[in-house]
């Protein structure tokens, strides 16, 4: 018995839009920046010559008929008597990285979706026809059925209802394309052809109302329906569009780079009945290299449905001549979240790394600011930082200012200073180093000087005093605030931002990259410089290990005892880019390395950062807010850096974290990020693009 | 107590847009092509120095704050603390033809919502400015409130709460301006002055989070506060704005006309706030007008809601240089439905007649037809008519084509085809008598004499055998179906077009206004042709009349003895336009006349043509089902052609009219047109814009 129950995005790049569809019993289909799934009934299945009632995929829900409101008399409800909904035992589902098919009827029927994945150079750069390719704001999709063995026609149907706003028939636009669409937003096509008919009307499984050619216009119920004769086996090609053709963003006004190269829906719509095979083929070979992958099911499970919500929050836009590129935090619909940056990089720099070079370079140009920092009572020069965020729904918030972070604060909404400062170092060196893109590291070098500046006086403005851990509240934050970092809605154990471990190691990377960073620029007074900050840090972070538990505390503060996993956060970069000076546990770093050998063996067990209900990886050992997205990071680092940590207990977990995407808890909103580790239930970042870390996993 | 509880439409000219509010404990707010209220959270109220709680009128839900998406942990519901909804007896609500203003704390709190109706010219022939002035996509209003015996200052919101669609400053793209908008399609602002501050997060009562402004923007509530101090009294302007700059139709693509003189949504509240003055100035002469008509309050209720409701169903588009004209038919969406546009008739030629020759263009231009009619098995030629409406939801139908009529049927969704080729004669004559526009009559007269043609052989192809009365259907119906009138969804009565008294007595109107036509164009073969049919018809009906019983028939067939009041119907037109040779009892249709008020005093009693439950007035006596806008229509005629059936029962349905708009069995979709008599509860043609017929009351 098949149990999956999940919601999945499938989006083109760019175009913060998706098709949604997978929830049992739930409606879905298109929604363009949206903060969870859309609310139509999606209509997929089949109908044998001998069957009364069409056989559907279960992803829609009772619905009154409208005719109801014309003819002033309540109709009957006729759809249960000529639809059903397929029982979760008589359907199969299966998620590659980038194709989404189910079976049903022994195999003979089949409906896909592909949403592939491809290496994107940067659209300023692309030729017209590689720009349409790529930015096309389309899904590709199809429905087929193998009627060989069959002895009566089989009919297919792929059909939308949506109330509120009935489609109209694209034909009357566009005479090359047989389907329907919702204004000039969204809709969906295949091309005219024999066996390809369209219904229109208040219930298309039970049409009463036909117009001069067999629709009925005022209806919002739409269908393409598809014949496949006996003894025949057929495939139709879908394309499944968005569109928006004006100023998408405010505060900063832009446009989607889409609507540059496509004249309209029905241009994206055409196009992608004419690419179809070339679309078809990338997400084949996606699909390959991930099976191919070693991962098991659950982990390749796991990376295919986080692609998927990734790129539903992915949004290429214009401004004027330059593109700016944005991933939206799911159903927060924050503009570039910085602490999701840093944890995309590695996922962007394998397939369109210019778009690591444009946030970056939007942090610096409209996003930066230089603060003061509190110390004890007065407030003195802080130095360089970057803001959360760049907005959000869609409005770009004024320069230098946040979304997310307001003032007098102790934890969530609270500043994100420091955590800001180590990702715009972070990722920049990243990219820098990953690319070898050396020109942009030069234009971006006194940015890099004044982060490593920056970087030091929140230890302490006084350098005879520092010890390499951050102990400085940004003034931004008030004489009644202090900084927290990404993880707000965890426990103080990783909230706080001043004396935390995760952030202490997080530091201690950054360090490790500036050094990197400052040997490929001829610096050699900051390479120098940077390489004692980082020798300093880590000699300081080997006196908090508590030699009687063998483990770190989460907060160098007031006692604090709880256990983390993040600790280990920080050595991501170095491992990513191959820094193997900085690995070694006979090196420099090696009494460190060490330590936190020792605490992720300890932690990884049940009770501790093992919930001891489900099994899945916590965070925290004092929180039941289990991030995804940092699970999978912690695991790429721990399974390479620390492999005696990965007990049989820790490494079963991986089905645990795939069937909580799997299952309703967090399957109802697509991929999701912040989950109870005892129930597995999402308690916020829904729709959520940050689970792509798990892309790290194909690294290994 | 007031019971009342409605919502009505506060909307610009042409946007097909509006602020709808009025229902109580429940949301409203902004929407744009709609099919009925919008689902926002609105807070208007006060609050005094020594209230904990602000005293707001019910118009909103309570809601889940957003908070506990970002931090994981449920918050507590603190609004119920800080927010109380004002009872029913504690606040008054009146609805004057151009304002809707609330009062609270004996009059000290207000709070007023204008609508200005205006004459306005053709916008080709228009000023800039005065172009800006009529078609700004804007409602102004006011909230003030007279704190001159307080000694505390008190406080006053404007608010909106909307989860799905998080709002932004406008001080972030207009420094001017003072509030809130979402994305570019909608917001309120007033200016920035001293007094004046603004609030948006998570529960604007209760704010909890304060960025470097005092607002959080990731937060889904917003609102303007102003502050009155002890002693004063202060009134402060707030306009509330539409806009959509792109393609606004498809079929036939056009823009919203008001986005070719205004550049954006701040611009034009810019623009509201500048002439606020002389909106209300409008407005308030309105009121004036309709408070000395000398119609009772429940008529002026009845006149002042319908003309909100018939507003916000008004789309003014530009297609090129020209103009395109389109009424929306309410929840049905569906484009310049003819069967409306005849009835608009009366309240546009008052205050923009060039709508009604833009209507009768596309009529002719674009949704023409010639047809075939069925006599026994065979067709024959029929002739010239028009489709029942260009389309739906913003999508013009193929040319020749409607999105209503469907073939094969006999009741609701078949082809009218009759009913529309009067109505095209009828609007056309009409308008051309009105105005005097003999120019365009001239360049008509060819689609004029086309349309006696056409109404000659819809009576018989065989000039022998005619006697007036349509007796064939369109071939369009398909050899098994027959054509139906306007009252579609009304039992055979009203709904067959065959031989239907209604019918038979508007062709009659027809026939008359062709008459007089065919004169204005020294055409006097034909004025004589129409003379002569007007004679035959009417001669024909007086045979109709059952002296038995002092009625007519319904339907001229099958022994159908119901009794319906749009037997007078078409006698609206003569009496409109002054026609008083053919409304004299002496005169030539002495004898009709006669009948017909027999007929109408016969049945304006309890359990005929009156609800014997609740008194309203009954379009047919085997019907409950009954619509507003064409009993407004025949009061008009009833009062001043037959004046002796307004019997006091008759008279006191004025209030049972009023009372159904009043309470939420239609109020909760402002302005409904199809009530169950019994109930007063609508059954369809909600948030509809016919009512708007009750404007001929201020003719009489």
């Amino acid at each position: 018995m098949n149990t999956d129950s999940y919601h999945s995005h499938h989006s083109p790049f760019g175009a913060f839009a998706s098709f949604t569809i997978g929830l049992t019993d739930s409606q879905g289909g298109f929604g363009q920046a949206l903060r969870g799934p859309a609310a139509q009934n999606v209509y997929i299945g089949y109908k044998q010559a001998d069957q009364k009632a069409w056989q559907l995929l279960p992803y829609f829900q009772p619905s009154r008929s409208q005719e109801a409101a014309f003819t002033g008399v309540e109709g009957e409800a006729t759809q249960a008597r000529t639809m059903q909904a397929l029982p979760a035992d008589a359907f199969t589902r299966e998620l590659g990285w980038c194709t989404d098919t189910w079976r049903a009827n022994a195999g003979c029927f089949g409906f896909s979706l592909l949403t592939p994945v491809d290496r994107i150079a940067d659209p300023t750069r692309l030729s017209k026809a590689r720009e349409r390719f790529h930015l096309a704001p389309i899904v590709c999709g199809w429905i087929e059925y193998d009627n060989r063995a069959g002895d009566g026609a089989v009919e297919l149907v792929f059909g939308l209802g949506e109330p509120e706003r009935p489609p109209r028939p694209l034909a009357d636009s566009h005479p090359g394309l047989a389907g329907f669409a919702t204004g000039t937003s969204y809709g969906y096509a295949t091309r005219p052809a024999k066996g390809v008919s369209l219904r229109q009307g208040f219930d298309i499984f039970a049409p009463k109302f036909f117009d001069y050619r067999g629709l009925h216009v005022i209806g919002s119920e739409s269908a393409l329906v598809f014949t496949v004769p006996a003894g025949r086996r057929r495939r139709f090609p879908l394309v499944l569009g968005f569109y928006q053709p004006d100023q998408a963003t405010t505060g900063m006004p832009t446009e989607y780079a889409f609507s540059r190269c496509f004249s309209g829906l029905e241009d994206a719509l055409d196009h992608g009945l004419n690419h179809f095979s070339e679309y078809e083929k990338i997400a084949l070979t996606r699909d390959r290299e991930l099976a191919r992958s070693g991962l098991d099911e659950h982990q390749r499970y796991l990376v295919a449905q986080s692609t998927h919500s990734y790129l539903g929050n992915t949004q290429l836009l214009r401004s004027g001549p330059e593109v700016v590129w944005v991933v939206n935090e799911g159903e927060y619909r924050m503009i570039n979240t910085f602490d999701l940056t840093v944890d995309h990089l590695f996922y962007e720099l394998a397939w369109h790394p210019w778009t690591v070079r444009n946030t970056l370079d939007l942090f610096v140009d409209r996003y930066a600011y230089t603060d003061r920092i509190k110390v004890g009572t007065r407030t003195v020069p802080g130095g360089l930082s970057f803001t959360h965020d760049m907005g959000v729904m869609n409005h770009f918030t004024p320069e230098g200012r946040s979304s997310y972070e307001c003032d007098h604060l102790h934890g969530c909404f609270s500043h994100m200073t420091m955590e800001q400062l180590l990702n715009w170092v972070l990722t920049a060196v990243t990219y820098a180093e990953k690319t070898g893109d050396k020109t942009w590291l030069r234009r971006r070098k006194d940015v890099l000087i004044a982060c490593a500046e920056s970087m030091r006086r929140r230890d302490n403005p006084d350098p005879r005093k520092r010890d390499g851990i951050l102990k400085q509240d940004s003034d931004r934050c008030g004489p009644d605030g202090s900084e927290i970092t990404t993880y707000d809605s965890l426990d103080v154990s990783l909230g706080q931002a001043r004396n935390n471990l995760y952030l202490a190691v997080k530091t201690l990377g950054a360090w490790i990259l500036l050094e990197r960073a400052f040997e490929r620029l001829g610096l050699s007074d900051e390479r120098t410089a940077a390489r004692s900050a980082s020798g300093l840090l880590a000699s300081t972070l080997t006196t908090k290990f508590e030699s009687d538990t063998g483990f770190f505390p989460a907060v160098f503060e007031s006692g604090n005892r709880s256990r983390i996993i993040p600790a280990v956060e920080g050595f991501v970069y170095p491992l990513y880019l191959g820094i193997t000076e900085a690995l070694d546990f006979k090196g420099r770093f090696g009494p460190l390395l060490q330590q936190l050998n020792a605490h992720i063996k300890g932690v990884l067990k049940p009770g501790l950062c093992l919930d001891a209900k489900s099994g899945g990886w916590k965070m925290s050992s004092t929180s039941t807010n289990t991030w995804f997205s940092k699970i999978a990071l912690s695991q790429y680092v721990v399974r390479q850096l620390f492999p005696e940590a990965m007990n049989a207990q820790a490494r079963a977990a991986d089905k645990v974290h795939a069937d909580w995407q799997r299952h309703p808890g967090c399957g109802s909103q697509a991929m999701c990020d912040q989950i109870l580790s005892d129930t597995g239930v999402t308690c916020g970042s829904r729709y959520y693009p940050r689970g792509v870390t798990s892309y790290l996993w194909l690294l290994e």
